[in-house]
């Protein structure tokens, strides 16, 4: 199983460079040059938006969606609900981002109208994935959100069942960031090693894995592409750790080192495989 | 010809030096960072602003203002074209970036009402040149938008027609972006060569060469305006791209090597010229 | 004297490497990133927002707060005016930047609205503290605005009336950057010095020594908080300025600088203090 796991992300992987696909993101006014630059160095096409409408008119152009709920501004409610409705709607695939979920009322509506327009991929760190389990009713869900700001105060193991309840629910991927990263089907989990300690030195490290996801899935099922993004973000990211001192380096090397991963490399990650 | 086009290129980038311009901005939430580096890397000083009125109120502060319709929000349409009719008014410089124009109704009628301000520069890449040389119903216009997100999908020469129209309706000078980037007042054609395929690497060149272009129009004409900017990023993305190995490193070094950049190596970058 | 303070100095920087605080900000757009990962390279937590109730939401979940008033949109003035109002009656600390005072309307009711207030501390460069002391009607500031878009067009020295005047008024720290910083509390001058002139050279530099300022001053007293940032961004400036040759990576080497910096270091950082 996983040699076919392999296989499908070197396939993923290729057709991204060969295509360059569009895909759009409503996201976080924090990260957004990041996100961009994230997805451009593995090939892809970025292209933010923000109006309402708009939201919908770039999801048409674009081959998958990426919306982060990071900093939200009035409009975005609108726009984000509007884009999850329309994104449903056309059946085009799209990953979401549930930044500081429990943060106010706005926030709680809009990731709330996306239970029933079920994205392809929820990523998250470990706090975010319970609470969102929680908001949605889900087996394994917090009652209560345990965000700290826009930080995790929970371990990835205790966000599995709450993983595994919303990839069922969704029939998507649900990945969780930490320091073995899990991603799940609802079926198999896998967890992605790698990475390093400077990515939580960094702002939106989370924020580009989410955008780059898209990325990926744009060109492959959703378990596929959030574990592509995963073992990518894990290499680079490794990679980029051995050769600088601060986080200022770390971040121009981790983009360098995004683009320079071949296929292979990215399946070569270290990675296993269980099923549920 | 060439040689005077030089002789004003050194001067523009003399003074720009010397008098440190404030040139205003309201551009977008993706790149607005990287634009504010660049223009306070060739000496110029960055200003950026969103508020209905304070669009009028800094650019009334400033030497030229850039205007850049990348991601739009609700309140962009009433700042946007309010400050277009106050630079038109004031008779005040300004360089407009029609990103990913057909995106949207609002995006329209920003860049609709733009025809009578006639702006000073207009610079984008040749599928955003030709679609609003269409959308003002100029000679050589595309009659739909081949805009692909933010992203060209025509030829710098297939823009050229539009290029020509666009200048000789505003009586200023255009920039379209690509291989070969072209500058025109409606009158010459100057051809710059130079750069790096890393600029389409990174999120937000066009952006920042369209605010430096605002840096150097304060102290210069428009064709003066738009060629130096232009020859200041071919030379300083060759000379990045030959330092780098990947898109994080490359953004950064074009920062320095921009700084670096003396007037005469910028007149000495490769152009050429041809009258119409 | 002086040794007091720097004993107080390495307690708070240690205090921040322990607690990793959450310092929430509503910030402008264009410094945003650098602002969250300056405050993560001195080892805070950051967390942006912008929605009317999330300045008070967020406020309520960090431990001091950092408003800069850069780049406003419509929504920001209920946000803004909402989270001092908050801030003061929860008690909770907070850092201001008075960027750009005097451009419009809304930034005057704004920074207005936070003389009853009382913000721990005020950063700014001495056009925009002459310009806050004027507007707050306090002993040396200026009746008119010398604000260049966002840059000072007058002295550290010529702001030493204004910055004082502030903190008696606030009971808490005022922080003017200059070629010399200065730091008061009412009582004591302190003048720490350092830094590069590549910190004029990048966008933000002032905003997020505001950012990082606040991280400091959810472990200590305001004069400590303030005094603490200045510190660490000169002695970062200086150090990453030895290494570059251009303002792209001065940046990036700025970031790495500033999270290897030991609470020794900052505490010894050259700087000199005068009872008023």
């Amino acid at each position: 199983m996983k040699e076919d796991l392999k296989r499908q992300i070197v396939e993923c992987v290729k057709k991204v460079k060969e295509n360059n696909p569009v895909t759009p993101s409503i996201t976080n006014f924090v990260t957004i040059n990041f996100v961009a630059n994230a997805q451009l160095a593995v090939g892809g096409s970025a292209a933010m938006v923000f109006l309402p409408k708009e939201g919908e008119l770039i999801s048409e152009v674009g081959e998958a969606t990426y919306i982060n709920v990071g900093t939200l501004i009035p409009s975005h409610k609108e726009t984000m609900i509007g884009a999850g409705n329309f994104l449903k709607a056309k059946n085009i695939p799209w990953v979401v981002d549930p930044v500081a979920i429990g943060i106010g009322k706005t926030r709680s509506e809009i990731l709330e109208s996306f239970k029933d327009n079920k994205p392809s991929i929820i990523r998250g760190n470990p706090s975010e994935i319970n609470a969102l389990a929680g908001l949605w009713n889900l087996e394994g869900g917090a009652s209560k959100s345990n965000v700290r700001g826009v930080d995790s105060t929970d371990s990835v193991d205790s966000a599995k069942d709450a993983a595994i309840s919303i990839a069922k629910h969704t029939g998507g991927a649900v990945a969780v960031s930490g320091e073995v990263d899990l991603v799940t089907d609802g079926k198999l989990i896998i967890k992605s090693k790698g990475g390093s300690d400077f990515m939580e030195k960094i702002i939106g490290a989370g924020c580009a894995l989410g955008g780059v996801m898209a990325v990926y899935l744009s060109q492959s099922s959703p378990l596929i592409g959030a574990l592509t993004g995963t073992n990518a973000f894990n290499l680079a990211g490794k990679r980029a750790s051995e050769k600088v001192e601060g986080p200022g380096s770390f971040q121009v090397l981790f983009l360098d080192e995004l683009y320079k991963l071949t296929p292979e490399e990215i399946s070569n990650n270290d990675f296993y495989v269980e099923e549920i």
